[in-house]
């Protein structure tokens, strides 16, 4: 008779009581660890073909456990599986009903396993799927900000630093900014994916096993990249988990800044955007409000994942190996970081299709705060003044210009040429906002040209 | 027709299109936020009451509302319910079913308030409940340790610092520390109570009314302790949900400490306990195996409170005033937070209760490390010599005993004396275990009078 | 001979060898601990003197300790005081200084206690007066707030929720949301300080010690609420760390919802308010820049404490009793924190002394977004129509004077009659942004006498 | 006049008055950011070389920018170099040194350029320096740890899951899973230096500059991998301090389960080990005592690095694009966790050369806890048993021996076969530490041929 098959009696024959109820809810995983159950699936079949070539279960039992799986495997996508809460977890409940539908065979299954190697295994493939998923989104987003970039690539706005106005930029070169964010996430994601796809599988508990295993041939007909070298190492270690936790914090940190631009530009001081109807709610007071209901959301979600890495860090935090029940606790904010990723680059990917740009309010608001005054130091530089005499005589001239609250290239000639001489006619070309814009007309600048590359650079990198 | 009633075609005639159902499944908080459904309904009845009592509602309203809030209320306890996703959270679907239920009464049900107050009171309303349920759950393990405390007043384990043997201590005098601890966050709980029970209710969307509101009426009715003084603050406050999850995260970094010790207790090279089989579970190929789960599920899950309070402090950072859709992101962290909080202290008032000490093992070990050597030191000292030096006479003394492998207790009276001449026969009263533990007996010390005393306190203290 | 005299050749007799300078640099905490020097030496005197009272020590011996303490105070104050890396910490580089000038009696100083309660409580001492210091700034702060604010109780702005205008408020009423945060900081701060306001001291190493000491004389001489009950707890609590850290975190979490509101005030889109030039910076290149730098770096700051906190929390969680070196770790964390808060606490009431509001702007602002569309549905609700059915009839009024680009008070009358046969010419009286305002008069709420009677509150509670 | 020359009396012409002492000190950065001088004088010189080469500057002024710049590092070397508070910054103090020193030249330094990339520019060289000596100590520590490795192939010593005895390792095996550790730390460290390779200098304040800029050419020279493509994202990112700080938290969070194992093998309990005296370090009461403080402190310096990450995440969070002063807090946490991570790893690598392993004792305690009772589950497989019904035979089997205190291979042949008849005299052979060692010869398994060539794999890789 198998523990499997007793355990609402005791854990197994050397247990004098049953787990406790309370215990049984408390440490039970299999509420939010069966969303796992095809990787679970997949290991066990692998694992089982190399038991099967290594002649160490027999051809019947593997035909018997490929069969059984196929079974389980339609269950419980039908929804006609029993999930068992004494069963602890998807790997034992799935166990437990193969045993039932094939018998012996079953029980053969565990065979130079664990549950810890095979946890660890599940995870793994779990996540190198969700991965490739996420792999795509960012494809997605990037192509969505692309085509908003392209629309505006003449659009100009101010560039702020300190939220002050700066210098004029292209609405097309700020969406770039964020191209380049998610572009370093997926490649930050790609470098998370070759540490994630490494076999645990061998290790069993944790010392190896007995069994003359063929580890790389389980490797192999996963896909995976390569074995864990080290059995300890390979049953304790959640460094995947955490790196993808941490490459996802910084995706929405991203998703985080671009909401609180969105959020900003929306709010009728700005006016800059507006999103469309079905992206937004409304109050159940105040009958006139579009609220951005999505950018805001998904600004507070970024407390959510990176509260889920720190949480995973302390969770690691000073255990001995190998393996400690804490690790139980690594997935469901795992889960819920890949859920809340997912969801979000998806929605942001839909929502950046749905926005007008209100191109007039930005360039009315390029052209207060002066956004034009370092063209005029450099125009000076160019007429020979080192850089910093120049920063200082049109610092004097915006004093100036802001006394007569106009602009800088409202000023007349002789007024200008009281700061500085050398001041010509030519000046007025670069007080203008596109003059500004397409003076930057250097690698990784604004102007319209540098855009149309950088666009032209990324669809080819997009494929 | 009230806007409720065309929400799938929009969120109101402003809107020309309706929320995307992506935008709806992201942004709907009803599958989390309805278990706050009785708070809902106990603050809108408040409401009602108080609009009713200042003429504001008729009193025919007000029995409407009542008669079909009880109906709903019916209605949910049963599961007859049917929440709406479309809906968005718990308010809209609970105002919504009223008004299905009664007509005119219910839509008058929100004049004079806003959701943000209303979310913000129901929060605060269902945490208080919630904190209250945990005041009897840190007095159930108070007691817990309090009687496996008294059973071992006499028991003598090492004292450690360092993980090294230190001096002889009581197991019940280390298990009153726990005590201490969980006292102090019981004490720290009650502090955020306070500040948790404070009414929004009356600061409408963000700015106060135009009704002639009672503000202090409802407060009264709900029991509640004071009024949120400004209505900006009142609605965009979240300030009571961190500081119960940094409440929380202390508890739990006390219970991750209990966890620590309980686990290395069980190892085999300790064996000071044992915990019951029913708080332990086995492994899927070592048959020898009985694991700790419990402590150690709940030492990971330290982690998880933790990045709850993180998660939520950055979730506020850098938003300006008033209501932001950012704050729907408070609920499921501080949810998740009660409900860990609240199974861990169930789990471990039981498991407490489940444990086997083996004073044999404790007591071997406290002869191990020289446990006793700070009483000899303080013997010197009472003989008259400087601390400083005896000391530095008690290390040569180890040293001694270390190198003929003998406890300081089992060294000849002659070699003793050649590291002081002061020393005599009554030296071996302060070697041995119980003379070092009954030494310490001064206002909190490990001497048995005093643990017996503290016990005592406590006792008094929890009635 | 002192163990202290040789430490350079060894810890203490027992050890072969020296610890290694890496080790040294590693370990020692004298660079940073040392700022508790006066809480060293008044704990010390309290222990002393209690000894002495008790008979411990001789009178004598308290006289040279004393007169030998006063000489190393003044040699700190004056920075002759030569504090050695080799001496670990600010407590042994006192003692052995002390030593060197009187000789036994420095020797006898460290009867019964140990580093362990010595360093908890040097640690709670120093606490406290930072406590109270920061109290103070408090104060500061909160009186800068109210005097902006009474410069500006009708000073009307947009109210917003989700950066959208929402409904006309105080400007005046806005400051003291942030008045109504800081005192809650400040009452939060005093829970805390009723907690670190407790005696480690006696506790000893762990257990307590076999000498009669009084320890609530000394908790009554260095004026604590009380001691700590249980030695083992009384070493290794940090939680009074933690808590404090928290109350900070929460505080600069509030500071941070200032600056973001400050900075996006100044910003030229906004322009609601200017800053004094004393606290902006210009641009190493940008002619015209003066950047609101001090909200912006407060805004950062609150990560630094953010930060802090996690590391705190990650600190403690899993220790076993008693005291660990661990703990050593809480001192860098803790005083970057008070530096940080006390920084920006008193950096933020003078700043905050130095804006000027521009009520136009404000104004200007309030009259875009249909701030009084709520006052048009209240109207409507005193006109005897349900809330919910005259929300949607002003959304239909407000969609009205979108397409039209007018104000809702821009409508005339026969428009606004075709949404409701209902309204009449004292319309205009509730659409106007003064008229709102008024209108919100219970308690909490904007209108400008409720603004009034607030500040006259809390004039009153800050005395 | 160079607006530098008169900073005290103004930031520029613009400004009306100095800024503040008190914000002078809470925004200068020279305290802490001059240990990047290095990195900002090979930055600007690479600068001016390309300026110079694009014909922007004269051979002249580069000649007097370099030869000046040359004064300047000798002065900061020789710590004659003056550092002012009120040029905030290593930037400017450098800068108007160099002004100083060669006139005009100085200031044509910052032609097309601005703080902002400077700043972006100096932190990635430098941290690109600091990742290279971080590289370096991941080899020696890896080296250590190997050579202890290999002294202990044949170590036996219990594996522990959940702290209880599992199955007998190989002590070399042990130290190997912590190789595996640091290795994929240096491996991820390497992902990182990829990423903060790429050169920001070119965006200057956030649009790109209108001078005719080569940044390719001055990527090459600095040695750089790449140039950023967008001038927004260039002076804005921060992604390369978040990910280098979660990359250290990772380091760090395996030295702290390293050092929790080293103080729980130091523990008399366990006397597994020895650590050198150098490493250790006494207590100021407890004469008997030496302490793990190395270990004890690293693992709580876990927290720090853990706290500083999630301080940068918050700072980053929510920020609208482009540069804001915010991220001048960066760098306090960053300079930290590699001083952290630098000097931990230095001792570490160290302190593993001072062990000294206590092979009798971790024999003896391999022995407890039933260690090779999966050797008998997998026996009976062999012999044809289903595993889960051999793992319920072997629990019934430890249960008789628990219940007659000995071990699996004490309980005599016949005892044995009640519980299953096919076992046979050669059980006993399994049953015995070193053949279940040996068993398990798979790779990645404890069988100390697997451990030899791991080691030989190592030390290739490692070179």
């Amino acid at each position: 008779m198998s523990q499997l098959d007793k355990k609402s009696e005791g854990w197994s024959a050397l247990f004098s009581e049953p787990v406790s109820e309370l215990v049984q809810r408390y440490t039970a995983s299999v509420n939010f660890d069966r969303r796992m159950w095809r990787a679970d699936i997949d290991g066990s079949l692998a694992h089982a073909r190399m038991l099967a070539a290594k002649g160490i279960i027999s051809a019947a039992d593997l035909a018997a456990i490929e069969k059984g799986m196929a079974q389980v495997a339609q269950e419980i996508e039908s929804g006609a599986f029993q999930w068992k809460l004494e069963l602890e977890d998807v790997h034992l409940n799935i166990e437990a009903r193969l045993t039932q539908l094939v018998g012996d065979a079953g029980k053969r299954l565990h065979t130079g396993r664990s549950r810890n190697d095979q946890v660890a295994t599940d995870i793994r493939l779990w996540l190198r799927a969700e991965i490739d998923a996420i792999g795509l989104l960012y494809v997605e987003l990037q192509k969505a900000l692309l085509a908003l970039a392209e629309a505006n690539i003449d659009t100009v706005m101010p560039g702020f630093t300190h939220l002050q106005v700066a210098q004029p930029v292209s609405f097309g070169h700020h969406m770039l900014a964020y191209v380049e964010m998610f572009s370093r996430d997926a490649e930050r994601m790609a470098d998370v994916r070759r540490r994630v796809n490494q076999l645990p599988l061998g290790a069993a508990a944790l010392a190896g096993t007995s069994y003359p295993l063929d580890r790389e041939m389980v490797a192999r007909s996963l896909g995976m990249d390569g074995v864990c070298q080290n059995s300890l190492d390979a049953v304790s270690d959640r460094d995947f988990a955490i790196e993808f936790t941490a490459a996802a914090s910084l995706a929405m940190v991203h998703v985080s800044r671009l909401s609180e631009e969105l959020v900003l530009w929306m709010s009728q001081n700005f006016s800059f955007i507006q999103i469309a109807d079905r992206f937004t709610t409304g109050s159940s007071i105040m009958p006139q409000k579009k609220n951005p209901d999505v950018p805001e959301l998904a600004r507070g979600k970024t407390g959510r994942v990176v509260g889920h890495l720190m949480g995973l860090l302390t969770l690691m935090k000073g255990q001995p190996l190998a393996y400690n029940k804490d690790n139980q606790e690594d997935k469901e904010p795992l889960f819920d970081t890949v859920d809340t990723l997912k969801d979000t680059l998806r929605i942001f990917a839909e929502m950046v299709g749905g926005i007008t740009v209100r191109r007039e309010a930005m360039e009315q608001a390029a052209l207060k705060g002066y956004a034009t005054a370092t063209d005029l130091a450099d125009y000076l530089v160019k007429k020979g003044l080192p850089f910093r005499d120049a920063h200082e005589i049109v610092a004097h001239a915006v004093k100036a210009a802001v006394s007569h609250n106009v602009d800088l290239s409202e000023l007349p000639l002789s007024v200008l040429q009281q700061f500085s001489p050398v001041i010509e006619k030519d000046v007025y070309d670069v007080l203008s906002l596109r003059g500004s814009l397409n003076a930057r007309n250097t690698l990784g600048g604004t102007a319209p040209a540098q855009v149309r590359a950088q666009i032209a650079r990324h669809r080819t990198r997009l494929g």
